[in-house]
């Protein structure tokens, strides 16, 4: 239980309202709880403000609508504040110093302060473990590999030799981090494995969500860029480099050696194939095929990916063949074609 | 072995043929062997019963074939019977009562009757776990989470915390149940990410094929329903509401805060985007993007979905698109227009 | 560090240049380094070959660049000897003979010579381990399965009961071999999960990346054939039959019982429904629905799949769609049509 007033102090925001009202808990605005407290982060979600159980709102700055029995805490970015009362309300939990008895490490491999290493954790050969990394059951770090500070690894991961995670990542479990890619030679009609001698190398605040796959480069490295998220299920191929601050969607494909700018938005189940060059600030729509290179800024969809407003124009009229088709049956009609071409449509 | 008498009674069935005749297992009707029993589950398998090899066969009540050389068992539900006669000759192995000294299980944690915990099982602080559940080696189960009588856990699962999994349910091997969803607020350009208070919550009876991931909510829950069914490599985002017995097929994605209500059936590879409602009953094809709800009982296929029907009337009208353009390219030839309107299709 | 000389007879080839000059390392022709040896496998990497700072080249004899500084190696398959020559820089790491402790092995278990057993292992009851076998950590194999020799099972592998492994395989980490199909029956509106009891095989030489699954067969076997290698997160359903070297990409879903013949190239995204032929030698373009069964030497894109070149020409026209509309328009509107067949383009 906190109070407004402790509340609005974590949040640095004005309260509007009673500062001694005492709230249990956080919830959503439509689906919500009495003593909780919720946020408006955008417009749109503004009419579900009267209706809400919730007794007190985050709102921001210029919010206008009439409080009536609700509390306000005005800041300058709800969501962002919303984020800091759930962690207080419900604190992330630390595990304590831990090398469980259980957990294989080997001597040559660094660890550093306050980390926890859970159950069945295998470190090998000079794994470099940094200050407060957390690393919980089941989970193996292959030779070489680096883990630097702050990064927590979820249970049952599986993160190959010479990979190097950066500061404050994160990997959720399942995900596979440091597989040879898909490089095969034929040669009398037998494919041949090509050894992958390139990392993986995730900068720092990376999220990997579960059961991802991100293989190593062949030559060179395959590069996650810093503040990048991923949801689950996605498969980042060999050589491929990930600018900062992308977000990817779950069930994403990158294919070999394609290149995604900063801030760049993959929606859900999109594949983009290799060695195409996604421009800056670029979004993907969900389920897109991305088969050319993006110029920075743009926008597409469908499969073949294609810019969004001309892929929906060319949908409505997709819907309209029929018709469309009947219109030229009528012109041939009243046309003296001798010629017969008419099309069976059952 | 077992004869068709013995059969007969495991399926409440009548025997048309020699009560007497020894089974020595089970086979398709096509791909059959001698001295196997194989079923005719719908009409369109009776062509092969005449050449099948199987010399004893589970059919309906209405079965009109003339038997020939089989045996068979009349029953209500051919397939059904089936299911019981593969029990009756591959009985389900029920591992004895056991917690495997080197599984991790915390004395905190609730274990009930004839419970099988395998080598190397973690089970973190407050989980519960009911009567019969088996859990087998490398799954990790976090703090606060339930897994209710029954349920078999394959291994290497990873299930975070405060997750309630219900009676006979089954998860294969690499799903993770209970990461956080990918809600992300963007900040000054970076990422932050939304703590997730909410639950995964699945329900009695459901099945979650391997290497699935299930999001768990935001400041809600997750729900699958009853007797739900899940295959392999599937999606499942924060918040989503599954209704019961649903079948969902592999690699499909369900993306934020969607509802798909009970009886839905949705094919492989497909996409389905956020806060969508799926009506009761609907069918969505392989490899469809739904884009938009659903009302009961619809037939969608395509990207973007849309009633399987049309789509199919729109993808033969695709394919003749070079003729309906040669055929408004002759309609121009003779007609007045002076505008080059020329089209290239190479 | 290598000469020339070494590295020539390595790969048999003949030296045009100075056969006494030392590598250091290998690396690619275009992203190149000093002193390191590269190659060009086909004519259009030609163009990289004079900005690269690869001091060496391994080359097709019939190479006829002027070598300038660069010394080049001649040999039959340039691909294929540059794989030979990483390795020579960067042998394969083989660990000793090992069952570690922690690792839980059935005394039933026939284990070969010279095999590694990683910590938190486990194998089950009847298990056959082959010769030189490699599993890593926390991989579980379940009872009757057998793995033939050389084959090399990544962490954290789910194996469940009778699967055969060939010889000389490769397995990534958090794939799943041997899970129940997705095999439903409905009765009364509740669905009943069919028993498996085919099993898994895969032949000699295969290789399955990350995160993939595969079904065993209903009632009889899911196969998949010698020299077939398969990227991540791939879905391959029950009694699916897949023939000799054959290449899967990332995110492939093939529904059950399809069948692959030899030489089928499958790009990434790809779904196969359920019960098709895929004729010897054709290949699927990346994010393909295939609906139809494939000719031999077919060459398909798309949703729904169609020859390619075919597809292509019907995107281009899609393309048009809106000039085509505007065609019939201006048609419309010079013949004496009444009817108002009006269509609305926003």
């Amino acid at each position: 239980m906190f109070t407004i007033s402790q509340i609005a102090e974590t949040v640095n925001g004005t309260i509007d309202g009673n500062p001694d009202l005492p709230i249990i808990g956080v919830c959503d605005l439509k689906d919500s709880n009495a003593d909780h407290l919720s946020f408006i982060g955008a417009n749109k979600y503004e009419k579900f403000f009267h209706q809400s159980k919730a007794n007190a709102v985050l709102v921001g700055k210029g919010f206008s609508m009439d409080r009536k029995d609700k509390t306000l805490i005005h800041v300058d970015n709800p969501a962002i504040s919303f984020i800091k009362v759930v962690h207080l309300f419900h604190p992330q939990d630390i595990p304590i110093e831990t090398i469980h008895s259980n957990a294989v490490v080997s001597p040559t491999a660094e660890i550093g302060a306050n980390v926890y290493i859970g159950p069945h954790v295998v470190i090998e050969e000079n794994v470099s473990i940094g200050d407060g990394v957390q690393i919980y059951a089941g989970t193996f770090i292959g030779k070489n590999t680096t883990i630097q500070s702050g990064t927590v690894i979820h249970p049952n991961v599986s993160i190959y030799h010479d990979v190097i995670i950066g500061k404050q990542c994160i990997i959720d479990s399942g995900s596979v981090i440091g597989t040879d890619g898909f490089g095969l030679v034929k040669d009398n009609n037998t494919y041949h494995k090509i050894p992958h001698i390139g990392r993986v190398i995730l900068k720092d605040s990376v999220w990997v969500g579960p059961n991802c796959c991100i293989d190593r480069g062949t030559l060179s490295d395959t590069v996650i860029g810093e503040g990048t998220k991923m949801d689950n299920l996605i498969h980042i191929a060999h050589n491929v480099q990930i600018g900062e601050n992308c977000a990817i969607a779950g069930q994403v494909g990158i294919a070999g050696s394609s290149i995604l700018e900063n801030n760049v938005a993959v929606a859900g189940q999109v594949g983009i194939i290799g060695h195409l060059k996604i421009g800056e600030g670029s979004t993907v729509a969900a389920k897109s095929a991305v088969f050319q290179s993006l110029d920075p800024g743009s926008f597409v969809s469908g499969v073949p990916a294609r810019h969004h407003k001309n892929r929906l124009r060319q949908d409505v009229i997709i819907n309209q063949l029929p018709d469309i088709l009947n219109r030229i049956r009528k012109l041939e009609k009243i046309l003296p074609i001798t010629e017969d071409n008419s099309i069976d449509i059952k």
